[in-house]
């Protein structure tokens, strides 16, 4: 894995000033065609052995690009607010939109090489993490971003020599902390487990580049030259059409049966015992939210259903029994400019609650999977493989004791009608329907079909869906209230799952 | 995830028939069309619960299609033979070659996932397989397989009631064992695990199709619909040009130096001395294959290196301290038609040792990023995503104890011109030599270049390569027969790695 970065690489001067004013001047030329057609993000990770010149090299990338087009960030320990997060939440803030570069000197990797180095984590969750990360930047690339990982070396001897040389010099003195040398003394170890965490995150879609770091002008050089290669290889293959693997046909149920089909529509409840009912479910929700274990978790609900099923209905049934300052309703339309240059997932991540609190989204990331798909909004394989991409997202949400309650409220196509006639009929609903709904009224089948996929793939054991007939308003609006106080209560363990 | 398997699918007698003479007639034309074509391989993988149809599915599938070109295998227990290869070697030696189908009952996922629901693996023993079949998957998909995974569902009171039906009519009792029952007491356990199974391995290039097994005729319709469905799918994209992500590009050093030029190609060893070694170190490798641990492990060694470079002297050199009986030479040459009809790996794992036994490669897997690189023999893509199918590959060799060591033979240009004309001017040395040697040697520096990046991508921590200056046939092959002997001893526990 690094032999090649122990052979000691060396430009002299002369050979450097010569070929530097040409590199700079193609990299801001490349960077300028980047930023103005805004194809696709840059993501730079810069990793490796302390003293191998990672933060030199990110000073001369802030100094040869255009800065208002590149941002670094240092990751450190994680913040409160971070920690409080799953713990790719921080990195999904940080990444830069189309036609832009981000510059992570301490990555995704970081965290779990230095557990593993120090013994906190086991080999298991190594692995675990590795595998996370490979699919992470699966998903960024299929996203369109260009990832590039740098990883810088030393051998032993020469991170000794070159941390003692840099403590000797007044001028970089500062730049050597005791830290390095803990680090340090486990050189071997830190060794063995970056080789295992480069071995496997080493993909032939965002490799890494290990850059021996000894010698200055050839570690600036090579960096310049990969970065440039691999910039203008992305623009140029921007023209051609980049087809990926074709993905498998759905089938469709041969006894037109269906999930939606199956599902009894006419449930209901009378006012009375509505009334009963909500008033008991509205105060246990209450009380478990001011529980003194529910700082510990943070709930995240998301509400999808048929066009005038009751979505927003349901949602104030939920607020009205919460304080003001403990939940957040996100609805989601359109994307806007901002949310367009990034991953599909993105604007979900930043709406992501702390610990003790609860977000309510008002359609979701299913948009993928169900309005994107029907109306031909992304192509089949990106939808295809958003159910996995979906799937590994709310694995990270439960894995950060967020409890994630998924309701599909479910009408019939009569009921939807009377509620649109209803809409155009009442002045101060007419807001609330528009042609669209009647035009999505006519793909009627092709989005049952979605929603059966949906559930299909992506009602797990970790985050199940609940299919809600809401044929009924009371009714639908009781079992939302019952089911997400279940979850609830499972979630803070006060009884069995 | 089983949501829609558990809504009472069912066809009726009369729909059946007059569905199944067209689907029967459609699947044997798009299997002849595939057959016909040596297209591509396809691989069906049949799971899910006791009595949910999984054996009658598969006894349909051989009664629909010409059994000529269909092949089923009920994958139980491991055998001898297999338990002393890595657990997916039983699976590659059964792979179908092009233009056939192989059915496997009982899959790689069969055994993680009874070992998880009966705790004889934890989660992370479950992840890691999990992991490891998805990039399997993957690599097969890449290389062209059509893979298709079924699973048969029944709910747990479904499944009750099959079981005691199929006991109590005396014509299908034998189908239901004392292993049946006992699955079943474990039904809760087996369902959560298997539902993490398939939603993590449920991708976009290989999702798992989850079927209800209550109503045989709509188990049996569904499953034929999506066998042809795929089968028309992916014969007529055979056409149409499938691109994948495009592969960054790899660096050229920018000072010029790389792994082969830093190599010291002057040591050299004296015939005496080379006598002398010889002999030790022959005693010792004998010794250490007639060790009493030597049962428990196995050696497999890989021989690369320029045209002319001494390959096969340095393997004699190791054969003739080995009892025949132990060991196999297995030249590479060009892949025969049966092996062509594989996946490049395939003709390399049915050649794995078992244990107590060497295998030594004359030429390699290697081939692919060398030969197969430079000449074009295959797309950027393919050995581009052959690095991490390489090492995954290594990986598991070396979980099951084989001791993997990987030579790369270096001779300069100068001695390998000698080397050719020596051959050229020997009678009994002139069939070493063709034109071929002298066309590749007009390659050198690319053939350098994919070496350096074999290396740096392909030496890990587990099976690192290690570089022999070959300009001395001496000294070259005490340096590999040293090597191997320490390899050996780490392997067997004799001394600290």
């Amino acid at each position: 894995m690094f032999e090649s970065a122990e052979i000691g690489h060396k430009v002299d001067k002369a050979s450097y000033e010569k070929q530097l004013p040409a590199l700079r001047e193609a990299l801001l030329e490349a960077q300028y065609d980047l930023s103005s057609s805004g194809a696709f993000p840059v993501v730079i990770l810069i990793g490796g052995v302390d003293g191998a010149g990672r933060s030199e090299t990110v000073g001369l990338l802030n100094q040869w690009l255009d800065p208002r087009h590149i941002e670094t960030h240092g990751m450190g320990e994680p913040s409160d607010e971070e920690r409080e997060r799953p713990p790719m939440w921080r990195f999904w803030r940080a990444l830069p939109p189309k036609g832009e570069t981000g510059v992570f000197m301490g990555s995704w990797y970081s965290l779990p090489l230095i557990d593993r180095v120090y013994d906190r984590i086991k080999n298991a969750g190594l692995d675990r993490a590795i595998a996370r990360n490979v699919r992470f930047e699966r998903m960024l690339v299929d996203e369109g971003a260009l990832v590039l990982k740098f990883w810088f070396h030393l051998s032993k001897d020469r991170q000794e020599k070159r941390l003692k040389a840099l403590s000797k010099d007044p001028r970089t003195r500062w730049r050597v902390t005791e830290r390095d040398w803990e680090h340090f003394s486990r050189y071997d170890k830190f060794f063995r487990v970056s080789s295992k965490v480069l071995r496997i995150s080493s993909t032939a879609h965002a490799p890494w580049y290990i850059i021996e770091g000894e010698d200055e002008r050839y570690r600036s050089l090579t960096v310049g030259q990969i970065l440039l290669q691999n910039l203008r290889q992305r623009l140029e293959q921007r023209a051609a059409p980049v087809l990926s693997l074709p993905a498998p046909p759905l089938p469709v149920a041969v006894d037109n049966l269906h999930l939606l089909k199956a599902l009894d529509l006419s449930a209901s409840l009378d006012k009375p015992r509505y009334q009963t009912q909500l008033e008991q479910l509205q105060g246990r929700l209450n009380l478990l939210t001011r529980h003194r274990r529910f700082g510990d978790i943070s709930v995240v609900c998301v509400f999808e259903g048929n066009d005038a099923a009751g979505k927003g209905g349901g949602i104030r049934r939920i607020t009205g029994a919460l304080d003001a300052r403990r939940y957040q309703v996100i609805p989601i339309a359109a994307p806007t400019d901002e949310e367009k240059a990034q991953p599909y997932l993105w604007r979900f991540w930043r709406h992501l609650p702390r610990r003790g609190r609860l977000t309510l989204f008002d359609r979701s990331w299913y948009g993928r999977v169900l309005v994107e798909r029907v109306e031909g909004y992304c192509a089949e394989y990106d939808w295809m493989r958003a159910y996995s991409e979906i799937n590994d997202f709310e694995t990270q949400l439960v894995e950060q004791n967020i409890v994630l309650v998924k309701f599909w409220l479910a009408v019939s196509q009569e009921e939807q009608l009377k509620r649109f006639q209803e809409r155009e009929n009442t002045g101060f609903k007419r807001y609330k329907i528009t042609q669209e709904d009647w035009r999505n009224r006519e793909k009627w089948p092709a989005y049952e079909q979605a929603v059966c996929d949906m559930v299909d793939r992506t009602s797990t054991e970790i985050a199940p869906w609940t299919l809600v007939p809401a044929n009924d308003k009371n009714y639908a609006r009781i079992k939302i209230l019952q089911t997400l106080c279940d979850r609830i209560e499972a979630g803070l363990k006060l009884r069995k799952r």
